[in-house]
């Protein structure tokens, strides 16, 4: 039940309505592997982060029981940084920095003991990389969840759609899908994109929940109403993170087992967007996550007698 | 079970991205009423209309199982008129014409027959009329639903505020609620607009679904993801009306079967924007509504075995 995780390792500054951060930990995969964690304990980092990082937060993540022998250190350089401004409703921000600094010339390694993993999440991250990572995986895993971002549909899709014919669940939210398919209708769009190689598709629309897609079959998973978003930054990495760390703790990648999975993540961000940054998510209940699964549960549940 | 449904019944004249309409038939209280002739067959309908309104139409109300008693007829005046464009996104659309005409002297009359109904819908209106109704029924009803619009925000507060303590279920959209609480927050909206009379809240989130708050519960039902939406006019009046006849058929002003009413609303709903006006709601069978029902619970339903 390995799962490898690659993606950002980062330095995020972080304002709010509710505030400012300095710069804190940050980045894709760190939100995927510590969401995973609550799940499973055999998370393969593959990331590199600069000189700059700090040694504290590498701790945190191997006491979150992520293996970091794929975190390439490169002592000379700086980490990837990214600093953006969310507006009053939460729903936008602007980026005012984006440093990609090691980012820039990353080289995945695949360290021998990660290789026969079963599940393997690519983060957010160039598409030529996301390819690289599953080339370098001398045994296809059993499942390949993969998250992209309109930057690369932008600037590199012939890469995009050529690492897409290589996975098995893609992740994406409704903007980007809809540009992808180049359809407005997101069941339309949801379509189109499941003749590009996956074969599951998970449409993320922030505060309105999410959408899994596979053939004919789709199922939504509402976002729980929530009284304050503090920072929205990383939710959907760690929904991403319970989405696969689930699967791989329970090996069943059916579509009822996914929907499953989607709960779990959903239920995961709403934790993330509690306190700026990781901070939620470094420290959470066994009995939190349960108590807030059984609050998605009772705001959708309903019964209704069919004739 | 009798319910007395008051609200616009209108002209309009539709422009979508797949074609435009001439004049025909529209208006709050139509689809009110149509949506909730689905369900129930005793409905009471009150409302004004011009010289210039088909008989066709009234007659097309009546096949439907509406009494059109309080249907007053100003055979020298002409009926409400309102036209539209919808954006390509359909989210969006711009007013072109507003011609209250009828609806601008418009005094509710209640006939002796309505009297002692128990389920009372007032579509969206000016509140002071919306509160005239209520004044003049010499019994409160059971269940008073109230539908209202920015526009009275904005030009008749302080009626609309009166009527608000008057009615027991609002229903209003999430911009609405945001406008009426003054908090972006929904959570926080709800909980600002549940101390200022109704002890239900719906809050239409259109594409996105609904939520039902009462007290410190919190239902959702999604909106089914559709391939295509034809013409989304009259989907919020056709939503409440397929709540408010659910809820009169079966007696049960319970929290539990509010839920199901929400979504029996949201069923119809999704018939309701698959063709232009009231066309599809025209012509539907119990057969199509249950497998449309049988949709939602598919969309939602998933089992978890929490600890």
């Amino acid at each position: 039940m390995s799962l490898v995780v690659v993606g950002s390792v980062a330095f995020d500054a972080i304002e709010t309505p509710f505030g400012k951060t300095d710069k804190i930990i940050g980045g894709a995969a760190t939100f995927i592997t510590l969401a995973a964690s609550y799940f499973t304990k055999k998370i393969n980092l593959v990331a590199v982060v600069g000189g700059d990082f700090l040694k504290s937060d590498i701790q945190m993540l191997q006491e979150h029981g992520v293996n970091t022998a794929g975190l390439q250190i490169k002592e000379d350089e700086k980490s990837f940084f990214w600093s953006g401004k969310y507006h009053n409703d939460m729903n936008s921000r602007d980026t005012l920095v984006t440093e990609l600094n090691v980012l820039g010339t990353f080289d995945p390694v695949i360290p021998e003991e990660y290789q026969n993993c079963e599940y393997l999440m690519l983060g957010n991250l160039a598409p030529s990389v996301q390819k690289t990572v599953i080339q370098r995986l001398r045994k296809r895993p059993k499942l390949i969840v993969m998250d992209t971002m309109n930057f690369w549909m932008n600037i590199a899709l012939s890469d995009l759609m050529e690492t897409l014919t290589m996975v098995d669940v893609l992740s994406i939210n409704d903007e980007e899908a809809r540009q992808l398919a180049g359809e407005y209708s997101l069941v339309k769009a949801a379509r189109k994109i499941l003749t590009m190689g996956p074969k599951i598709l998970i449409i993320k629309k922030g505060e309105h929940g999410a959408l899994l897609f596979r053939e004919n079959q789709v199922f939504f998973a509402p976002a729980l109403p929530l009284e304050d978003v503090f920072d929205p930054t990383g939710a959907g990495d760690t929904f991403a993170g319970g989405f696969i760390g689930y699967l791989a703790s329970t090996r069943d990648i059916s579509f009822d087992n996914m929907k499953r999975a989607i709960i779990y993540g959903s239920a995961m961000a709403s934790f993330c967007v509690e306190k700026f940054g990781t901070e939620r998510l470094q420290h959470l209940s066994k009995a939190e996550l349960e108590s807030r699964v059984q609050e998605f549960v009772e705001l959708v549940q309903f019964e209704i007698a069919l004739a």
